[in-house]
């Protein structure tokens, strides 16, 4: 059963291992309210999961211990079971679906876990590993649906009050909810006036349909770049936990979590994955009833591939106004690039890419296409840009913000 | 004169305006040693500057705040001066040359600073700074060449000693010298054993070279894109610290800086600049004597444009062989990408890009050229493909490594 009690010993267990992450205030994402965020981020193994993975493991028996443990993962779990494994002398043995980042495996090998790369997604690693563990009878380590992983990460709930004391809202990021379901336990414990509202991507929405329509129900597919939280099921312990300690829980979009994503490095320094940056996206998206309070949202995890976050950028850019791109149709004659340029550089915008090529099948055989990428200040500085265009007569084919 | 109190006193000015922000270990990083960063990046304003303009700004007469402040800069220093200039209640005027990014002029005129926008580079800026400041009689607050400035970055030092008492070696960037001057004093004069080590950009080493020749000595250009070090002179005061109080200075090239800030991101979940990353750079890449020891590394900053970042990351990702370009030459018949995408994947690497082109000028009219970027493991990896590759005989033209 979870009490106080299990959360204070996870503490405990927890001191010489992982680190009391900081509270940090970020006054200008949010200027409606008084926000901080606790920086899983920069959790070693970049997220929350090495608390409960290490807390379940340390309170295996001896001869548990000697069997080894099975996890099954493509990311965040797969590290914190591999740090703990290595910490407390276990053997872990890791599945890990083919689909997976070379970037994520690699980070895993490192910690010296054994490696088991299954051929597909996350299910067909998930039956391997279950194969494996009926076997060689080690312990599956489940990644949230156990009480003693909900205790671990519990432990950011006590940090969080320890850090602040009068916090009037504390905001979640949920995938199966393990981290959620610990951390409203600890928060309406200790100071139950401070509400707990959970975020889980629009794509990957189970417990926020659960929640919603009182009873636990599973997704047929999820949709979302926010690996961390792309969870078909919530748990059983997970689920009855949220019903009973938290107070809302809502959804974002992909698009959202991208301009989130952006935003933590830009005005606050910090990478961030998709399933780290919902709670945040939900504050500056304006979904929860928190304006004028005193805001604690957790920023899980920052273990997001290099090469998506290059797209996350470039997504965040487009969305925000930042980066605009358009396509126009012009005459194939001399002169019409130089006149497209100068109106673009009177407006103050700055061009980084340009393709011209000869018209398509379905234009004018005299006519060509010319695709624009530019920085510019906001969408209204692009419409305006868009406008100048249109009236000196190029017609713009595709606005591809 | 710089003196121990009057950095005390810094202290205790800001104490309730910036962040002591938090050293971090972080043993993925550099295993041979003990490494901790100093996460300035974290720092309000995203840099240390605030620092030493508040202090500076703080001891301004009564007069002379009424009069105004003035600063020339396109980055850390014109948010530090804007954000103390909100806080004070004194008016500042920024100069700044338009070749800044967008993304940090309205930063800093987010803070409420007067800015103006001077057609040109830094130095065309300068000049109209000065201009300003004999017409308006407001005080120029110099980036790093003034006591109180230095006395405020000197801060740094203090906060650092007060985490762990016993490091061997602190490790800081240098632009114009006022960080480290500050510091190096603070910690001589503390714990006189340890060792004061400063970076500089190659591109930019002026006070590497004056250090060296033991004179003041100026660069006619800098060449890097660590824009926050990118400094021709060192100042008289941070010249005659450096030379009383420092240790040994060394540079690390522009890839070398790019391959910190890549693995700043990924281990660290960190945002850092090119210049905050330069201390890493030289712990990374093995410049200094500290094997087996017990270290600091001063993260000094965080502002980079997002759009260099991505360049940054793309850098990085070539120099360390995780992302792989070539062009190989090919006859233009069916069948011949076919092979080679079969190679590639054979051998585990991921395809990301192609340009599938005729053959241009200096080439056979019935052979064409292929362009593939693919995500590799490292530089061996990649070596192993074109080996593969060879053997199947293509002709590689360029290997864009």
């Amino acid at each position: 059963m979870l009490t106080l009690d299990r959360i204070y010993q996870a503490a405990h267990t927890l001191k010489n291992v992982v680190r009391n992450t900081n509270l940090i205030p970020s006054p200008n994402i949010a200027p409606d309210c008084t926000l901080y965020l606790k920086t899983e981020n920069l959790q070693i193994t970049g997220s929350f999961k090495v608390r409960g993975a290490y807390f379940k493991m340390s309170r295996l028996t001896d001869q548990e211990k000697a069997m080894g443990v099975i996890a099954c993962s493509a990311g965040n779990h797969a590290q914190g079971v591999a740090l703990a494994a290595e910490r407390l002398g276990i053997k872990a043995t890791i599945f890990i679906p083919s689909v997976a980042p070379l970037s994520k495996i690699e980070a895993t090998k490192r910690m010296g876990a054994q490696i088991e790369i299954i051929d597909g997604v996350y299910d067909d690693a998930y039956d391997a590993a279950v194969d494996f563990q009926q076997k060689s009878g080690g312990v599956f380590i489940h990644p949230f649906d156990d009480i003693d992983v909900i205790s671990g990460q519990g432990t950011i709930g006590l940090e969080i009050l320890d850090q602040v004391t009068d916090f009037e809202a504390v905001i979640v990021p949920i995938g199966g909810g393990g981290l959620i379901s610990g951390v409203a336990f600890a928060i309406k414990k200790l100071h139950p006036s401070c509400k707990v509202y959970g975020v889980q991507a629009a794509g990957a929405g189970s417990m926020y349909s659960s929640f919603k329509d009182k009873q636990r129900q599973s997704l047929t597919g999820v949709s979302t770049f926010a690996d961390g939280i792309a969870v078909k099921s919530p748990g059983v312990h997970t689920y009855e936990l949220c019903e009973q300690y938290v107070d809302e829980i809502i959804t974002v979009s992909d698009d959202e979590i991208a301009t989130a994503i952006l935003t933590l490095m830009e005005q606050q320094k910090l990478v961030t994955e998709g399933a780290g940056a919902v709670a945040v996206a939900a504050v500056m998206f304006d979904k929860l009833p928190i304006k004028g309070q005193k805001v604690c949202a957790i920023v899980s995890g920052g273990n997001i591939d290099v090469n998506i976050l290059s797209r996350v950028i470039n997504r965040g850019l487009l969305t925000t106004g930042r980066l605009s791109e358009l396509r126009i149709e012009m005459l194939d004659k001399p002169g019409q690039l130089n006149e497209v340029a100068a109106i673009i550089a009177s407006l103050g915008a700055n061009v980084i890419k340009v393709m011209h090529n000869p018209g398509g099948e379905n234009t004018d055989i005299t006519s060509c296409s010319l695709h624009i990428s530019m920085e510019t200040k906001n969408k209204s500085h692009f419409a305006e840009i868009k406008q100048a265009m249109q009236a000196a007569g190029y017609s713009i084919v595709e606005d591809l913000i």
